[in-house]
């Protein structure tokens, strides 16, 4: 008797969380992406802003699953789902399924503006961050070796466009780039006129987080000398800076972290999808009519106790990812399925910069020191192999105590 | 009075180490390179087979020159020099200089077959070694889902070409590779059946090195299940793999170590240079009629006591780097010219895996574990930056206990 296949498309926290816990059941296991590693996405400003090295924040999928005998990995592109065959088209290849777990995370989104991701990248993979380091290292360098004030000026102005957790974290990195760690490296400039522009089109920044805290982030911002702009939205980006409302800001450098939208999982279903394209799932995060099919994370519309949907967080997507392993062992073993799925709100966290962070837990609220302690002992403690964690503390310990910041290597195609 | 301008074109070792011993000398002194960071070549083989990460090899260059404040940075390429109008064309732009040093290394030849770069990559830059990771982890992942065998075979070859030490190194770490941290990582394929050849043109690997340490160095590849083939140059290298005399190796993946040319200082210069391209210099590592102009390490043509050229090694563009500064001091300062420049050859070195290295010091030779011991203590304590030593030691320690290795990244354009 052929074991039941189950196919994993992404592994990322979701479907790297469902292959753990599915290791040693009863079924070939199969995980696809496109990379061969594990990002852990929630540090990957610290590449962008040149303090982590990428190999600190990402672990090869094979490594991570190489005791899960049932489990292979193979590396490649999908392209498209046939729900009557049961087969996923990788590449040039198909590969059959009983039961299919899509996994497959977000991507930018740019308001029906993709002409401005050329100037203004996101931030969602490692060459992405190796990008935006190599853009921001090469500003300082450009606004040195150029004689025109005009010119310099717009070298050393970085806007980040977007108030969410990763906007303000990149705003304050890169105000702690300029301010601190290269404060005496160049001659011409001096690195700390560099100004540091947070564009949000709401009222406050990290709207997801209570207003008090909202405020103590501005002012930490507003402490390492970052210029936050609220209530308008950027209308136009190119070369030569960003425009907000009617005021343009000469820029070359600009950082996106305004919208995500769903990857292309609820096009290759041909099933209903939501306002910024995630896949609509029943209470066991099935697609209706077919109870084979899991959607978990971010590109799932999963509603939450109080009827809204799910935000796209790392914990939402491991818990889901989690419950849906749950759910397919008791089909294997035939047994009564678990109850619908419920998220466990543990709190959130967003830091700003040296020793200034806000976390709310719902039943309490904390910012400053304490904050940024807690972020950088769960942050740490979440990592993915004892190795990374332990040298990604170091380097943090390193850099608090040096005021110096590690990887700021400028690679890549464009760096000769 | 307008102080002396001192320009070092290149921050590898021999810039470096000139730059340095210039800190704080009554000049104003300018360091030119294409790139922001200053690499420890020596372990680069380490980052292109996973064993180590870019930027812990590599250290920003203003960074290091920071508190050198008669010390500027300019990143940009060189395009010529105007020795008569004393003018470095740099960009766009064009920098004075009273005194010059050249220090620009070497690049690969490929013996008039340019057209075998594409195929087979060689290994100076970060961009190159992290591009030969990409290609060695990629190589095991078609080949983990490449049906025919025949296929498979072809992907699990790797050939590298030449025998000196980086060639030796590069094997090595290859069979490292996939023999001990990739043994447990796929289904499919055994990694342990990736077959590693070693070709070198001539009748002995580390051919720099006495006869006895070269058999030493060859049986320690072979316990690593390393092909060595000597004695026949390469004929062609392309897609399908290599052809040595008669004979071809389907390969996927090429390492180019064989030859170097020098840098284009001499072309810039307009003078006499050896059959490698590298500048004739005097004892005082003078170009003839241009006492102003300096050349050192890879891409100078000096003699050794022996009356041979010196080797293109790190201590002697060091050696030669610090002399240098030495000549200029005395310069600046009005007095008598140092003695002529004589190498001080401390020993050389070479890694071939976990507990295998060779050691040569003349009055001394090692190989094995001692061997390796001393190489692992000697490039770290070079290693520029506590920081990376004390980071890259955690690293070694930890691959060598638990026999992984920890940057098995696949990055870049090539890589969705």
């Amino acid at each position: 008797m052929t074991r039941p296949r189950i196919v994993i498309i992404g592994a990322g926290f979701g479907g790297l969380s469902a292959a753990h816990a599915l290791g040693g059941a009863n079924a070939d296991v199969t995980v696809i992406d496109r990379r061969n590693y594990h990002l852990f996405q929630p540090l990957l400003y610290q590449v962008a802003t040149a303090g982590l090295s990428p190999a600190q924040i990402a672990s090869p999928i094979r490594a991570i699953l190489r005791r899960a005998a049932n489990v292979r990995v193979v590396l490649g592109r999908v392209s498209g789902i046939d729900k009557q065959r049961r087969m996923v088209k990788v590449d040039s290849l198909e590969i059959g399924y009983d039961y299919l777990v899509l996994a497959t995370g977000s991507r930018h989104a740019y308001f029906g503006h993709d002409e401005w991701e050329r100037v203004a990248p996101g931030l969602k993979k490692i060459d992405d961050a190796t990008g935006i380091r190599r853009r921001i290292l090469t500003a300082f360098e450009h606004a040195e070796s150029m004689a025109p004030a005009e010119e310099r000026a717009r070298f050393l102005t970085f806007v980040v466009v977007g108030g969410g957790p990763t906007g303000v974290e990149m705003a304050g990195a890169i105000a702690e780039l300029a301010h601190v760690a290269l404060r005496q490296d160049f001659r011409t400039i001096n690195p700390r006129e560099a100004r540091i522009v947070l564009v949000e089109a709401g009222p406050r920044v990290l709207p997801a987080f209570p207003p008090t805290l909202s405020a103590a982030a501005q002012k930490a911002l507003e402490r390492l000398h970052v210029e936050v702009r609220l209530g308008t939205p950027v209308s136009n980006c190119d070369e030569s800076g960003v425009t907000i409302g009617s005021e343009h800001l000469a820029a070359s450098t600009i950082v996106w972290a305004a919208g995500v939208a769903a990857s292309s999982a609820a096009r290759w279903l041909g099933t209903e999808k939501d306002r910024v394209g995630r896949v609509v799932v029943g209470p066991d995060l099935t697609v209706p009519d077919h109870p084979e099919i899991f959607v978990i994370g971010d590109t799932a519309h999963a509603l939450g106790k109080d009827g809204k949907p799910l935000p796209g967080l790392a914990p939402v997507a491991k818990q889901q990812g989690a419950y849906i392993a749950k759910v397919l062992r008791a089909r294997l073993a035939g047994k009564n399925p678990p109850s619908p799925f419920r998220y466990r709100d543990w709190g959130t966290l967003a830091t700003i910069g040296r020793r200034a962070a806000v976390a709310d837990f719902g039943w309490l609220r904390l910012h400053g020191t304490i904050a940024w302690l807690l972020w950088g002992l769960i942050h740490v403690s979440f990592l993915i192999g004892f190795r990374n964690r332990f040298v990604v503390m170091l380097d943090w310990i390193w850099s608090y105590v040096t005021f110096q910041s590690g990887a700021r290597l400028i690679t890549g195609p464009g760096s000769h």
